[in-house]
């Protein structure tokens, strides 16, 4: 909070809008949580929230701190060889998921959704109108191949990094993108 | 507990082991869980306990309420076309956990395992010995391939009944079959 008779750096403005949306996000989900409301609560416009945001997915992995933003997902996948798809994914997940820092957002989000159904609510739409739906549409394939791929990305986080099952806690990330990159390609190819 | 005075009958010797199981693997894992402690906790002989339960995997599966036995995986995949593999266990797969009482133990599993690293550390020993190291010897595979086909099923009962993302949600078991088997018989077919 800025205090009174101060006039709040970006800084301060910036930490008032995540905490905003964080507590909007918990309490709303991600359809119900506006941007509008957000700004509100945070004592800002709308305007200058999106000159910090940019949109209401990056303020959503912003909140969550999440080390990548889903806007940066599209460009990834359509950037580079098609047929590498499978393998860019693969290795962008695993450089995410191996370092703790960058992991521990994503493992908070994995625990708050198998223990708070009103989180899960809020994840499960974010997933389907942030990622999903404009990954399937950047690809021109069925958002449940999509779907599956991630599927297949997250049960891997499981078993490696909070099971730790040996099998596959112990591989090397190449031989894991050489497991799993043709599985993701094939989800990708339609 | 039985009653002074009175022979326990099975169902109360059942319940005494079982309770006994949960608190050995839950303080001591499942390697550390003995079968004789387990016996000797719950009043009984080591082999009174194998004539109940005929292992230490089969009392772990009972323990945690599990709808199936690791002991009847092997024979589901070693048993009818080798060709059809990836379809047998996404359908057995897809029946557990379409069922809302079936689906709960495993729920539990998925939820501890995440919140919990004493159980996650549990539930990693049971599913390395009990379950990948049996799997991919009945079928001469690396175990990095059954765990890899592990991962992907449990990708999709986190999306589809946990977070519940509309693209695996909706599908109907036929297209989740259509679109997972070919993956799961890829990962078994080495």
């Amino acid at each position: 909070m800025a205090q009174a008779g101060r006039r709040p750096g970006q800084n301060e403005t910036r930490e008032a809008i995540l905490e905003a949306a964080k507590q909007r996000f918990a309490s709303q989900g991600y359809d119900g949580a506006t941007v509008r409301a957000i700004a509100g609560d945070a004592g800002v416009n709308a305007a200058l929230l999106n000159h910090f945001f940019g949109s209401k997915q990056q303020l959503f992995a912003a909140a969550m701190n999440l080390p990548i933003n889903p806007a940066e997902i599209v460009p990834l996948i359509l950037d580079g060889p098609p047929e590498q798809i499978g393998e860019r994914l693969v290795r962008m997940f695993l450089s995410i998921w191996s370092n703790p820092v960058t992991r521990a957002p994503f493992l908070a989000l994995l625990r708050s959704a198998t223990t708070n159904d009103e989180f899960a609510a809020t994840l499960r739409q974010f997933m389907e109108k942030a990622v999903f739906a404009k990954v399937a549409e950047a690809k021109g394939i069925p958002r449940v191949r999509v779907a599956a791929a991630a599927a297949q990305m997250m049960g891997v986080a499981l078993l490696r990094y909070i099971v730790a099952v040996p099998p596959l806690a112990d591989a090397s990330d190449e031989e894991l993108v050489t497991l799993i990159a043709p599985v993701i390609q094939h989800y990708f190819d339609g």
